[in-house]
């Protein structure tokens, strides 16, 4: 897959070419193309931004430098850009993304777009309720969750398919070394050696913390029959507490 | 306000010190901490992580370095981890944790923390439900998006105060040259040179474009007596379209 990033910041993206996408960069797994619309300004000051019309405060960012970046653009697939008011981002839109062959980012910074720069995209989405001086954070991220479903891209560090969100519940707790660490032990189930037993344990506990936790996730899940009676037993263990 | 991060991957921060919040940090309006946690371990190898008690794939990221790490800070304020079952970060939280003199973040990598990690965290926060190779993308976000709140931070270039999420609407839309872009028009209005109309129009398209893109932050939105026949008027257009 290849990757191009519109942006005025093309040095920021380096947390993509360190641990293992920049592995996957090194090893040919997808392709990162930075492209600073700066570079396509057609006055001699390489100005991207100018006043709103109809005055106030701030600049914003101009249609034409992006569209001609855009338009320098081999292949440049599905056109994404972030704004509050576009669809979430979440796991499901990593996994559509993660079957394309080329995806295109544009970000912004501090200064909004020209409203017919979000027009060109073909999806707008939202990382969150919050502001961010520039669009290359939330980019990165995006990036991050899509190329990690790439095959060979986590290796045998770790599967992406025993994870929350993947199965509709949270992840139950893991525990490591020491078993007592200044008085915090980790549960016995877990140095039992009783397979079955700790298989249960942690069956129980990742439906326990969504109960607890993300109750709107276990409304979109489908339960078994075994899980149903494990909810119960999880209510009734909260109640008598 | 000093902000310090436990991480794997202290390179990767170039982000934060790029820009505006490079700017920030160099004229001291912040200060930024990268702590390397796998400078605590106690092993020759310099080992942050082991197998998972009871078995199964992957790793999981010790508790000894890190609370080590922890320990070395002379002022480490509220310990902030991020995980799926924590409380959705949001523009309220930074709101509060820009009111901080101190605030220490963990990230991950790749492998979950052992349970301990998150039990001695003073705030879990998710920042959506989708999956990264590591803690950092996230942590940079969340601090972004806090420290652009500090005073002097973002200079005369914008302003935090009239911005998506701040008043409760989403943003009406910005248009600035070219008046027309490839067939591309800028509304009439903008360029009309009454200023009264052009504030009319901006307010009824910052609610029309949360009415149709976010009803749920105008449930929240208390509207006065013109915002409400605005807001009919609204819905009479688009039934009529």
């Amino acid at each position: 897959m290849q990757i191009n990033v519109l942006t005025l910041f093309p040095d920021m993206f380096t947390p993509l070419q360190t641990s293992m996408l920049g592995r996957g960069l090194e090893d040919n797994k997808w392709q990162l193309n930075l492209v600073n619309f700066r570079d396509f300004t057609a006055d001699v000051h390489h100005h991207v931004d100018d006043a709103p019309y109809g005055g106030g405060a701030g600049m914003v960012l101009q249609i034409m430098p992006i569209k001609r970046a855009l338009d320098s653009l081999k292949n440049k697939g599905k056109v994404i850009i972030t704004a509050p008011q576009g669809k979430i981002f979440n796991q499901q839109v990593a996994q559509n993304w993660a079957r394309e062959e080329n995806l295109t980012f544009i970000c912004g910074h501090y200064e909004g777009f020209d409203q017919r720069v979000y027009d060109m995209a073909d999806e707008v989405v939202s990382i969150g309720d919050y502001v961010l001086t520039g669009g290359e954070l939330p980019t990165m991220s995006m990036i991050d969750a899509t190329i990690r479903l790439l095959p060979g891209i986590l290796g045998n560090a770790a599967s992406p398919i025993d994870e929350s969100f993947s199965h509709g519940l949270l992840e139950y707790p893991q525990y490591t070394r020491p078993e007592n660490f200044e008085g915090m032990k980790v549960p016995a189930v877990l140095t039992s050696g009783n397979h079955q037993k700790i298989a249960e344990w942690r069956h129980k506990e990742a439906l326990k913390v969504t109960y607890l936790k993300r109750p709107d996730l276990l409304e979109k899940y489908v339960m078994t029959t075994a899980e149903k009676k494990m909810l119960s037993e999880i209510k009734a263990e909260i109640n008598k507490a």
